[in-house]
Parts: structure tokens; C-alpha cells; sequence
């Protein structure tokens, strides 16, 4: 249907495994995508810092650049695909020149809009032009399509997701083995599954940028990257795992927007959801994104979250939706209709995970108790803990409470603190409802 | 970005649960829709049987037609939007009137779509206009778009679903409760969950409609409703969902399209999936599609399937589109390069379960034994149940075989009537890997 025919020209920056994904599918599918799309899609050119590195892949054809902000003006690119990554320096600047020159843009990049989203949304509709991320977010998931487009006669309620799938490898691996996060940090190095900044991934910085995006769309805010509450997962003990597990929970990297009567809350951290919940179940590398809205209830959608193959999937549905003449605006609705997101800090009531040790006294348990009361939270499950091995003067007291908000559990958990009988800080994990 | 930003006005015939739905979403988020879609969406005008009836919304601000072709025809509509059902009569009529006056069409009926659409896409395509469907495929689930946009770059390898909530619903209220098939389904028939003519839902025919769109768009043929193998759940006995819950399945009404080397395979039949797996955990009127792409992998989609707000969602998704002026071909290529499926009858391998009722005396398994054995069956499981109260004359056997094409597998069941051991006619599930 649309008018034009002609073939669509990409400028491929970056040739890493995506960018290499994204050659193989334009080559291997060129009469599929001609079908699809109702033209053909063609690379003209690309760059990559290396031009001399065996890439597994026939880049004869295509004009190379060594300057990803050269590639972005050629006259013969239509659409500047960015598969580099990073938030400033030639990922910024190549999209910028791209949008100036009035090209279309297909990113992976997930921190450039995270950091630069309103910026970049605003520059691509002074050009006409857009920006399509869906690769940005839980990888092959048609999850930012989902729900600016499928799901955009819903007010949306909240928006969730396990988003990093090198975070749910690693929790998911110390569960089944029994083993401790630095033992599993450090396989996963050695698998190639982190960062070259590992605190990228285990610091849920990767995943907040990726909830800060779709909490833009949902919430129509601009994207607010700053005010996500980050928790890694570094501090997930192998103990609370399994301790969490008997007790019918996983715990997972969670992602959570929502907007509230203060504002909008948005938070990346550890949480415990039940064991035969949809997110309870994911495994490994695996992406789900869960979307809330008030006609559709709730969507969940899984896939996988990283990789040559599926992020490729991603950038190519981006590219044949451009090449089909469809373009909506960055974040679903003009730049300038986004609202600057009040940020509220997590105030939504939800239960808790408490793990104590105490002095094992008469009377320590009743201290602890009197201060969950003085802080109005109620204990819906106790239970002690004996560890074999474990010192006698020591017990183990495992406590999940009814709903109370993050201020309370705080509150308690400080004047814990002043009982005399704590042994260790205590550890407390919010049960989202899923 | 949409160049018109007059209102979008929508004629809506259908003023059931999904109409009414519509009108509230419509009514009740009119400036959220407006900075989505960049332009407003109305509704000028509806249709319905019984103009007297109470709807629970105020229509009084809409143009009333009493019979839909004229609606579908009307000056001030843009879109018209079928939301009655039946693939004949007023739905197909005002269907057609409605692209012949070059309005775009957002639709829910499956099986208008299932029986012509590719004369409905092809009347689409000379007048310049778009069907929609989103809404008649997995209620609230975006799958249509997933598939047809998100997943363009793909080459699908298989399309899954369970996509006939009520199906679901029986089937797993059956093995929660314990009840038989009848019990449950007279259960279903008091709580209105089932059409007025039942076989559509428990026969399989309504989520075979659906299959038979996805796998349009999927492999780019033209839809082929009248080769997909149906077989409903009325045959689905508790004996069997016990039995198979005891060895770790469920029984779903499973929907499969692949395209083999013989030709495109459609089959909707009752299968066992692992319990653990996604689709096992099904319950009730939940719906959930699985997209395998050669790059995505496998995508795993999970929503509401019907009803009142889910429905309405995914219609206007598909407004939304249409107001922001982003149109693609019905089924995501043009009509006339849809390809006349092949039809191939289903011949992929899988393993089976095998329910059998035998003379329990010597020998008897032994022949049963020797038909798989020359059938080329092998076996995985066997199990002999001893029944409290059964007659001791006779024995359950329950095997679970490796993989075995349904050919050997008839040619199996064959044998087995002649081996004089029988009791019973031979229950022959296939194991659907998921």
C-alpha cells in the first residue's frame, strides 16, 4: 500500500552482533521483506570502528565510513540504523546529524534515549522524522509497538518487566546451583554475558533505562531516567534465595512504573513474586514484559531479551514499518504533550520480605513484633528458622508482612535496629503482586 | 505526525459487550486518544437490531441506522466498525459496502475473515483502503500487530495458540474440579460463556478461524480455514486430564500452523502440552499465542480473550492506527501475492499419549507392544493403572510414546482392534513441544 517503491537505503552503524543480525536478515530476506514491506530494503553503507575485523558476513556491497556521523548524511541513506550504543560521543552525535539531515532513525540504543529521549523526540519532529527503539527494550519483544500502538486506547495502570536478561541468568543460576552471586558473577564473565561496565547490568542500570521508556509511553511524562529508583542485584544473597523459594517465591530484577496520586513511581530492584507467577517462572536470559491497562487488564509478553537473532528481529520490524510509510511520534504523542513526570518516590503499599537474625533470647522476638506494630504493619507469616550448623545463640527469623509502604517497612526496619537483640542489618525484599 | 487532523469518525455496527465497549472508551478517554492518534476520534453514527434496548451509554449524540450498509456507506463515517459477527448477511454485506464507499474497515469477526478474506483483501486493495482485525484474533492480545509489524523480519517457523477461552475454561474447570465434560460444559452454558451455537466454541471452529488469519499472515498464504483438521473438546474425557495431570501435562485446545516440505499444516485439536510450560499454566478464560520466527525465536504472547474492555482495546488499536494514517496490506503483504496454501496433512512427528483399555491377561500388553514395534513406534513410558473398583478383568494402560507421525500412529490404533485384547476404543493425544 504505500506509495513509495523504492528501495528503502539503510546506513548500518555499528557491526557487532546486532549490527551483523541485522545484515544477515536484510540479505537472507530480501524478497520476503520486499513482500512484506512493499519495497525493497537495502544497506548502502556502514561503519564500524574496525574496518579490517572478519565479520562473518559479505560487506562488499555496501560504502564503508569511518565516521558513524558521515554515514548519518549520506544522500543515499534513508534511515540511519544505530546498533554502536553508548549515550554520548558518536552514538549522540550520528543520531543528531541523522535527524538534522532528515533521515529516519532505528535504534538499539537504550541509554542514548534514556539519557537524551525528549531532546532527540523533539529534533525528530522539527525534521518530520522518527525514531523507532523497539530493539532498545527486552530485545526481540514487540513490547514498545505493543503498547504505543496496540494498546493506545488504554489508560495504562502500570508497566513491569525483567528486563535484563544477564540479571535473571544470574538469579535464576545461584537458585538452581546453590551457589553464591560472586561464583555466578564471575561464570557469567567468563559466558561473555556482561557489560563491558558490569554494573551496567548488575546495577539495573540497563534495565532502568529500559522501564524509563516504556513508563514515557505509558504515562504520556517525558522519559525521566533519573528519578529510577535502582537497586543490583548485587546485595541477593544466595540464602534469601532459597529461604524465598521454600516459601513459594523467585526472586527477580523487577521493574515497575506506575502512576499515583503523588506521582509517578518508578523502580528497578529486587522483589520476590510467587513461584508459579508468569515472572516466577522465567528462566535464564529470558525477557517479560508485563503491561496494565484499564480496558485490556493485563498482557504479558515473552521472549528473548538480548542476542544477535532476536534484537535483529527487532530493528528489522522498525525498519520495514518505515518502509511501509508508518510513523508515529518517539513516545506516541507529540514531544511537547509529554508531561514532566512528577516523580514520586515508592509509596504503594505491598507486602515485605523480612529476614532477621537475633539474639536468640526470650523476649527477642517479642521486641522485634512490637516494633513491626508500632510502625502499623501486620505479620502474616513467621517462621524460625534453625539452620544446621549455625551458631545456638543465633535464630533466624523469616517474617512476611501484609501490605505496608516502603516509609513504614523503614521505619521498622530502623527501630530493629534499637532493640539490642539484631545480630545482622536486616534484609527486606517487596512482594510485588503480579 | 499525521498530516489530517480532522476528526476520525467512526460508524459502529454491533451494540453488544464489544460495541458498548467501544462507545466507553471512545467517550471516557477522548483527549488521551487525541494525543495519541493526533487527531480526535468520534463517532458519528451506530447500528444495531434493537434501537429501544437500555446500553448502559449514551448514544444519544450518534446518528442512528437501523440497517448497517447504510451505516457502512454514510458521508460522515471514515471507518466502519463491524462489531456483530456472522460470516454471511448484514456483517459481509456492510462490509463490502463499506470499502466499495472507501471507508477502512476495523472488524472483530473472525469468521467473516476466516471464509473471505482474500476477496475482503482484495476489494480492500482496489479501493485503497485497510481491514483490521486485531480484535478478532486472542481478544486483547496485539498479536495481529505483533505478527504482521513487530515480527515482519521474520521467517515464521510455527505459529500456537489457545485462543477459545471458553474451551480453556472447560477444560481446565474439568481438572480442578474433577467433573466430566457435560457437567462443566451445562456450568459454562448457565454462566453465558458460550456462543449461541456451542460447537463454534467447543467444536473448535472459532479458534480455528483464528489460526487459520495468523497463519496468513505468517507464511503468506491465503487463508485456508477449510483445511484446518478440527476436533473439538467434547471427546476430552476427565479420565484422560487425570491420568495426563499424573504424568505431568495439561489438555489444551491447541491451535498449530507450520509450513513442511509437503505444505502448510493446520490442525486445532485438543493436545498435551507440559504442565510446566507457559501454555500449561493456562488457566481458564485466558488466552496465550506463541510466534516462532527464524530470528526471534520463540515469542509468547498472554492476555484476555474476550470481553467487553479487552476487545474494545484491540478495535481501537487498530482506530488509532488508522487516525495516525498508518495503513498495511490485510494479511502484511498485497492480496495478490498470497500464495494458494498447500494444504498437508498433519505428518510432523510428536510423541503420544495412548490411553488403552485391555483384557488384563497374559500376553495382552505384548501385542500392543508388537503393533507400535511395527508401526516404528517406540516407546517412552508405560503405565499400567489399577482403577479403585475397576472390573479386574481388565487393565488401564497408559504409554507415552517417542516421536511418531500420526500416520504410524493410526496405522498403530489400527492394529491394536485386532489383536482381540481390547476393551475399549484406544485414546490417542498428541504431545505438542512447546
Amino acid at each position: 500500500m504505500p506509495a513509495n517503491r523504492a528501495p528503502l537505503r539503510l546506513g548500518l552503524a555499528g557491526l557487532g552482533t546486532v549490527g551483523i543480525g541485522v545484515v544477515k536478515i536484510v540479505q537472507g530476506h530480501a524478497a520476503l521483506i520486499t513482500a512484506r514491506a512493499g519495497r525493497p530494503v537495502i544497506i548502502t553503507a556502514v561503519s564500524a570502528r574496525d574496518a579490517t575485523k572478519n565479520r562473518d558476513a559479505d560487506l562488499s556491497g555496501y560504502a564503508w565510513e569511518t565516521d558513524p556521523v558521515a554515514l548519518a548524511r549520506r544522500d543515499d541513506v534513508d534511515v540511519f540504523v544505530e546498533v554502536m550504543g553508548g549515550h554520548e560521543g558518536p552514538a549522540r552525535l550520528a543520531t543528531e546529524a541523522a535527524l538534522a539531515a532528515g533521515k529516519d532513525v532505528v535504534t538499539a540504543n537504550k541509554a542514548l534515549l534514556a539519557h537524551h529521549g525528549q531532546s532527540l523526540a523533539e529534533a525528530a519532529e522539527a525534521a518530520g522524522r522518527a525514531i523507532r527503539f523497539e530493539a532498545a527494550v527486552a530485545g526481540g519483544i514487540p513490547v514498545i509497538k505493543a503498547l504505543t500502538e496496540g494498546l493506545a486506547g488504554n489508560q495504562m495502570r502500570r508497566v513491569m518487566g525483567v528486563m535484563n536478561g544477564t540479571c535473571n541468568y544470574i538469579l535464576t543460576r545461584m537458585q538452581s546451583a546453590g551457589l553464591p552471586y560472586e561464583t555466578v558473577f564471575e561464570e557469567a564473565r567468563q559466558l561473555g554475558y556482561l557489560e563491558a561496565d558490569p554494573n551496567l547490568d548488575v546495577g539495573g542500570i540497563d534495565a532502568g533505562h529500559k522501564l524509563s521508556l516504556l513508563a514515557a509511553i505509558a504515562f504520556g511524562t517525558r522519559v525521566d531516567f533519573d528519578n529510577v529508583e535502582l537497586e543490583g542485584i548485587g546485595n541477593v544473597s544466595i540464602d534469601d534465595i532459597t529461604l524465598a523459594a521454600d516459601m513459594g517465591y523467585r526472586i527477580k530484577l523487577l521493574g515497575v512504573a506506575q502512576m499515583t496520586g503523588r506521582g509517578l513511581e518508578q523502580r528497578m530492584t529486587p522483589c520476590l513474586v510467587p513461584a508459579d507467577s508468569p515472572l516466577g517462572q522465567l528462566q535464564g536470559g529470558t525477557n517479560m514484559v508485563v503491561l496494565e491497562g484499564d480496558s485490556v487488564g493485563q498482557i504479558v509478553l515473552r521472549g528473548a531479551g538480548a542476542g544477535m537473532g532476536p534484537t535483529a528481529s527487532a530493528v528489522m520490524g522498525d525498519v520495514i514499518d518505515l518502509a511501509r510509510g508508518n510513523r508515529l511520534p518517539v513516545f506516541g504523542q507529540p514531544a511537547a504533550s509529554l508531561l514532566a513526570a512528577v516523580p514520586a518516590k515508592s509509596a504503594t503499599p505491598a507486602p515485605y520480605y523480612l529476614r532477621m537474625t537475633l539474639l536468640d533470647k526470650p523476649g527477642a522476638l517479642a521486641k522485634i513484633a512490637t516494633c513491626l506494630g508500632e510502625a502499623g504493619i501486620s505479620i502474616d507469616q513467621m517462621r524460625q528458622i534453625n539452620q544446621p550448623g549455625a551458631q545456638d545463640d543465633r535464630a533466624i527469623v523469616l517474617i512476611v508482612t501484609h501490605k505496608a509502604t516502603p516509609a513504614d517497612i523503614s521505619f521498622a526496619t530502623a527501630a530493629f535496629g534499637k532493640t539490642g537483640v539484631m545480630i545482622d542489618a536486616p534484609v527486606a525484599i517487596r512482594i510485588e503482586s503480579v
